[in-house]
């Protein structure tokens, strides 16, 4: 086992990690940007080592920076988190190079996962089921609009590099193709470089499902069930469940199935998660893979009883995952309410600032993952998000009542933040019922 | 299903109840001394009323002041929690004379598990194990002596009303016992107003194990696996364990089967633990039975799944018990430490105070239940458990591990805590290995 990690990543997961480490008795190293002097991520590792001032690509995307900090203190092991380097194949490559193990999958699969088109090429290959669309890249115009014919109305222009909703457009009407075809390249090529575009079939009104998966470096791989994140604001998760509301345990170990397959098409290792839209006919097609741990991973931790950071460092390590398959069982029901210091009713606009009081919920069921503290202050340099507000009950009844209580308890004075708004939201029926897809927000909250 | 309880406490326990009652949609009622004013259970209950002075005699132990709270908001119920009134059979029994539903045993079952010599006397004709000892009180002297001599040296003292580990003394031989009896008899009639003695053979190196029951008014009982608490300084518990350390199925079955006979053999309903001395042999004896739901009472709902509030207010409000014995399953383990507002360094004298800085301990498979925050002044009027912090681990070695991390991030200022001395603890090895008894502390700690 490692005897020293480097976290290469800030708040609350870097926490997080911290935590996991600690109680395996492995040594942290914290990397901090100038201005996480004083973070809790910083002020928890065993070591903490400035890599830059606040901007990110001077920082927390300094691959040199943080490799000379792995160096330096003698770490065998990165943990990179989410976000940040987190996805890039580069880094990933580099860390193989500087023989530092890198806890997640090799860069052939961070490349091959993180290029959509490549991605769901592969898929197609495997037999894993895509959303219909366009075989391979949309070059012209020309191509987009005999692609939509084939596909038929409405359809998604999307780039290949994308990611975070940025260089998609939904298209329902021949008229609007080609502009909407050419704005999302010249988005695509401004934000991300490359103006690959590809298309899909825009599949209605579906739900987020995805499944964790665990596979480890001797072949073995196994699913966690799923998570549903349907609950979304512009493509960004605000609300996560486990396991789906609407599942059937049919559908379930179908897909299950058909993850484990893509995982293995691929021969990934260490955590991942196939991301899949769930049509409203009980049809589902692969969406995208995360190669690394994701912000709602605790919600399977808490009806699997698996630890999922440990797990990842166990796998990175060269271990045999210690369980199988048929191991994995359901037990009750989580969700996950994002703790965001945002104004919802400024448009979500971020609020940074100092907390200036703090009151966390407690008791039984309830988990708080969060890197602040009473008197910290939010940067405003990085994502809103403070926390992570989980619970797990002996049913989705429970869990919700539960959030609704724990939301109640939690008090964070100082700053804006999303509390209220994720207490409408685990009070709404339609959420109550189970009864909504990614749409839900913008239609239940049309007014904020 | 009950509309409104009273709950008649204060500190962590009200607030654990105040939760369960809020995810279960019912109205709360908090009632405080005018010294908890601001304390955390008023702030949180719906509604909140003042009984009194400080001092626990005028308010929190005033049975009118408290039916009159009830009666004047309409509650139908009342929640004891532990300590205070909640094991006083007359306060039962005026609830039930109030036609005020008592959530917790009849009058009659918790007087006759109060007094410790009707107790023993019930279980030997139920055959329950217990201690070899006296056949019904010790009157004088001549009888303590001949007692003595059957039973043979060592042997305990005790006074019937006893509680606390007051009135009790040990005598290990024949020249210190008469004076041993005098006193002790004493110490009775001065604190329990009550000098019934009677005499047990003192257990060499025990460990207490107490298992918990939940019954139903419909004749149900089961029992939620065994608690061990040996981890006591002066009688009073420090560190709880679920499930107990040392302990295997078979002996398991045994004495949960034990404890089902022993709540059966006097109608006993709701939530009760049976207590055990199990001595260096595996042999095990009925110590006695708390008729309440206790401080401890956590690490069983973390390796059961089952919340015992909730089930306690299940219970008194007429339902059947939603699970059966094959039902409770074992999942990882637990370990619960009491957070003390004390000084271990001076005698583990209580510090009341303000706290000034406070940090809670979070992430996966921590729980903590406590009634402080940030500038909360601690009263010295009561006792000086500020909170508990509760781990959930896969397994013994994983919960250690937690707990040391969990323990490293707590951090309160402006009081002295006992959470260095707790450290101290689940870092000894003996503590690591399960090799302890009750008298763990005084002997790993001499110097404290």
């Amino acid at each position: 086992m490692f005897k020293k990690i480097l976290i290469a990543n800030r708040g609350e997961i870097a926490v997080r990690i911290i935590r996991a480490c600690n109680e395996m008795g492995i040594q942290t190293v914290a990397v901090y940007s100038e201005v996480d002097k004083e973070a809790l991520h910083t002020q928890m590792a065993d070591e903490a080592i400035c890599i830059g001032p606040a901007k990110s690509k001077d920082s927390y995307l300094n691959m040199q920076n943080i490799l000379s900090a792995t160096v330096l203190t003698g770490a065998e092991a990165i943990h990179p988190g989410y976000g940040f380097l987190s996805e890039n194949s580069k880094f990933a490559q580099m860390c193989e190079e500087c023989n530092i193990k890198y806890i997640g999958p090799n860069s052939q699969n961070i490349d091959n996962m993180g290029n959509k088109l490549k991605a769901r090429e592969i898929m197609i290959k495997a037999g894993v089921p895509v959303v219909p669309g366009s075989d391979g890249e949309i070059a012209s115009e020309t191509d987009a609009l005999e692609s939509a014919e084939k596909i038929g109305y409405p359809v998604m222009i999307k780039a290949s590099a994308g990611g975070g909703g940025r260089g998609i457009r939904v298209v329902s009407k021949v008229e609007d193709l080609a502009s909407a075809f050419n704005t999302a390249k010249t988005e695509a090529e401004t934000n991300f470089g490359d103006g690959t575009m590809y298309m899909e079939k825009f599949i209605e009104e579906p739900r987020h499902i995805e499944f964790q998966i665990l596979a480890d470096e001797h072949g073995n791989v196994i699913h966690l069930n799923e998570r549903d994140c349907s609950i979304q604001r512009r493509n960004q998760k605000v609300i996560e469940e486990a396991p789906g509301a609407g599942m059937t345990q049919e559908l379930r170990k179908q897909m299950g199935e058909v993850a484990i397959k893509a995982a293995k098409s691929i021969n990934y290792k260490n955590a991942g998660t196939i991301e899949f839209l769930l049509d409203k006919y009980g049809k589902y097609y692969f969406m995208e893979m995360n190669t690394r741990i994701q912000v709602e991973h605790p919600i399977t931790e808490m009806i699997t009883g698996i630890d999922l950071v440990k797990a990842q460092i166990i796998i990175a390590a060269g271990q045999v995952l210690p369980y199988k398959q048929d191991d994995i069982k359901i037990i009750g029901h989580a969700i996950e309410c994002r703790i965001n210091a945002e104004n919802p009713n400024k448009n979500f606009m971020p609020c940074p600032g100092v907390i200036k009081s703090l009151h966390i919920p407690g008791g039984y069921g309830v988990r708080v993952d969060s890197a602040a503290y009473q008197g910290y202050k939010i940067p405003p340099t990085y994502d809103s998000m403070i926390g992570k507000l989980i619970v797990h009950g002996k049913d989705r009844d429970e869990a919700i009542c539960k959030m609704r209580r724990a939301l109640g308890e939690f008090i964070i004075e100082g700053v804006d933040t999303n509390i209220d708004f994720q207490f409408k939201i685990v009070n709404n029926k339609g959420f109550i019922k189970g009864k909504f897809d990614t749409g839900f927000i913008s239609k239940e909250f049309k007014n904020i």
